[in-house]
């Protein structure tokens, strides 16, 4: 058997007590599993450190160091998101739906978890914690299948999660590490229907997209996002920049960043120079279609290709749009149903794109940057949905959980 | 382009429409669709026979034959569904949750149409009917792909409901039908991730399995039901008996009739003789391991590979089992999540079961028979869902829906 069926296994029978567990009882296992983050903290750094140290060895990029890279500080933090998610109400348990039918049935709706997440993931090894605390809470089990280059502190990591957990009312099994780095652990988990009940990748589109195409398992696509913001020509000019200019370079490798800039044509006429300007000083590359450069000629052309883009950096696309509809169509064409947003004064106008654009969320006078759980209020985000399916958009513990019906009778058959 | 490609598309740009009508037009369309069937009937019938002229030539047998046979009864009742969907609440637009954030920003979570519903389907018509009017009620387009056999009768139909919607506010385009009767045809749907958004396989075991192990499109997995009823040493008798031939007898073919009957030693030393006459008088055969057998030394002889057996047919394996425990491990083992009942007076007994069963539907005292969408209040219903994502046991019209969040800013950023 291999280590994925064997530890899968292992999660599918802890999974049976965890339904039954008490939210005080999951609440103390996540109390604990953050106090041991903190006074284990100098083994994860070490552990860590023998990461870091490979990782140099092999090449990555300062960024993808500094995602892999774990200090007290970073521990402290993640120490803290497990401390909050003990403070969210456990929607499991709840009774959503109470119905009496004619012939004396008394039916119930009741949340219960969905059973094993398999959650498949890369570098950052505070992802691990994280889903550990989200999945533990709403009573599931996890099987965990972080990137190799984290692999020595997520095992040191879940090492000191397990000691945790043995103190406490939540079986060690409930979470499982899969250690074995090769893509074929991967495949693995993808067909393992009947002991992964979902699976949650979270990480760049490769991923993601190896898991939508490839696994049997039912999945929660999460995260791509070529996301646009519409100025139209009513805009504000002020709030328009300080939107766009929010949407792009507050943080642009996150996947509710604005990836192209669609600006009405009678705003563009008056307005594009100083929109310019602005992501000039923001450090932003720009990259116009016709029109858009001969207002502002000292953009670079758009290929036809970075109309899809997701950069996650600080380049943006720009076009210049007839009308409304113009920009609808664009976004039909090339969004990922993530984030949109339109800049507007003219009520009409927003409430048409608020109708017509499909995507988790649509703005009107925000930037893109609050698709978020933490910013929506949720307390957590496991990830953000860019199905249609069980959950779209920020996901927050309701959409770690399934239901089912109980149904009380006194001896009725059906005629 | 092929068909499926081409009609994916049509139905694709069709859904864009869809979200913006209203209830009414909806509902006019539909009973349009259903005066149409009936006007239409002669010509329906007519295509009909050629089906069924065709399927006896080749072979079909009597029951799937009458599966597939129409008749001015049956194309009544087809109208009568639409006509009763019309009255069903229509929860496109209801505004599910609404908040604020203390930057301002205020936050709908609204429901809207999941875009594109891909059904694939087996032999009966009436699924064309039902499924159309499900869909379209719920703003949604719909790809139809029936079973080869009945090509003739679906093309009718389909045609009658196109020129309905040819007089209605619903863009023809919403409803498809493949032609192609290729399996070619059910694989291209399977990955059409970007044109159809959600895949519902209605039909036999393997028709299931093929979507939900091949598709990389989302899937609602339903259908396949193993379900069994549980006497304990408390039942009473009389009850236990009529619960437990309804839940086989009433209907053998259809997913919630019970495959497997466990009963509690106790009980079936004293009682399992009346059960096994009322099977008898019932025409059920029974196959017992070897306790039961034992008892009633009439039975067949169960073999392994019969308790995972969906049998659809007047055959039931019985299992003596020590006590609750074994119930449940049994049950775990051989169920397939869809509906399973407790027969006890034993209140914690039946409060443990209903806990621990992990199941769509679980049920004290009453036949598994009940799972179903119109016993269950809700008008109407595409399927019942045997997966934990998105929807779990009988789905109604909020089962083919999926939902956005509108954000309404006046120029928030984010810090």
């Amino acid at each position: 058997m291999s280590e994925v069926v064997q530890k899968s296994k292992l999660a599918k029978q802890a999974a049976r007590q965890m339904g039954s567990l008490t939210t005080e009882q999951k609440n103390a296992a996540l109390l604990l599993m953050a106090d041991s983050l903190i006074t284990e903290q100098a083994a994860i750094i070490e552990a860590n450190a023998k990461d870091l140290q490979r990782g140099k060895e092999n090449g990555l990029s300062a960024s993808l160091l500094d995602r892999l890279a774990l200090n007290e500080g970073r521990i402290a933090a993640m120490a803290d998101g497990l401390r909050q998610i003990t403070e969210l109400p456990d929607p499991i348990g709840d009774t959503l739906e109470s119905f009496d039918r004619p012939n004396g049935l008394h039916i119930q709706k009741i949340r219960v978890p969905l059973g094993v997440i398999g959650i498949i993931y890369e570098a950052r090894p505070n992802v691990t914690v994280d889903a550990a605390g989200l999945c533990l809470k709403t009573g599931n089990a996890v099987v965990l299948r972080g990137g190799s280059s984290a692999l020595f502190s997520n095992e040191k990591i879940v090492e000191v999660l397990h000691g945790a957990l043995s103190r406490s009312a939540i079986p060690m099994d409930a979470l499982q590490l899969i250690l074995n780095p090769d893509r074929s652990s991967v495949d693995e988990m993808l067909k393992l229907n009947g002991l992964i009940d979902v699976l949650i990748p979270r990480g760049g589109h490769s991923l993601i997209q190896n898991v939508v195409n490839n696994a049997s398992v039912p999945v929660i696509e999460t995260g791509a996002g070529v996301c646009h913001t519409f100025i139209d020509e009513s805009a504000q000019l002020d709030m328009a920049i300080r939107i766009a200019v929010n949407a792009k370079a507050q943080r642009p490798s996150v996947c509710n960043s604005m990836e192209t800039m669609l600006v009405h044509k009678a705003f563009a006429e008056q307005h594009l120079d100083a929109l310019a300007v602005a992501f000039e000083a923001a450090r932003v590359e720009l990259r116009g279609d016709e029109r858009a450069r001969t207002l502002v000629p000292s953009m670079k052309q758009a290929e036809a290709g970075d109309w899809g883009t997701e950069y996650g950096d600080y380049i943006l696309n720009v076009k210049i749009v007839q009308n409304l509809d113009e920009a609808l169509t664009h976004i039909r064409t090339y969004g990922t149903m993530h984030s949109e947003c339109i800049v507007t004064e003219h009520a009409e106008n927003a409430s048409v794109f608020l109708q017509e654009v499909d995507a988790a969320a649509v703005y009107h006078n925000a930037s893109t940057r609050f698709t978020d759980g933490f910013e929506f209020g949720f307390g957590a985000e496991i990830g953000i949905s860019t199905q249609k399916l069980h959950a779209r958009g920020p996901m927050g513990l309701p959409a770690l959980t399934s239901t089912k019906y109980r149904i009380y009778g006194n001896g009725q058959i059906r005629e």
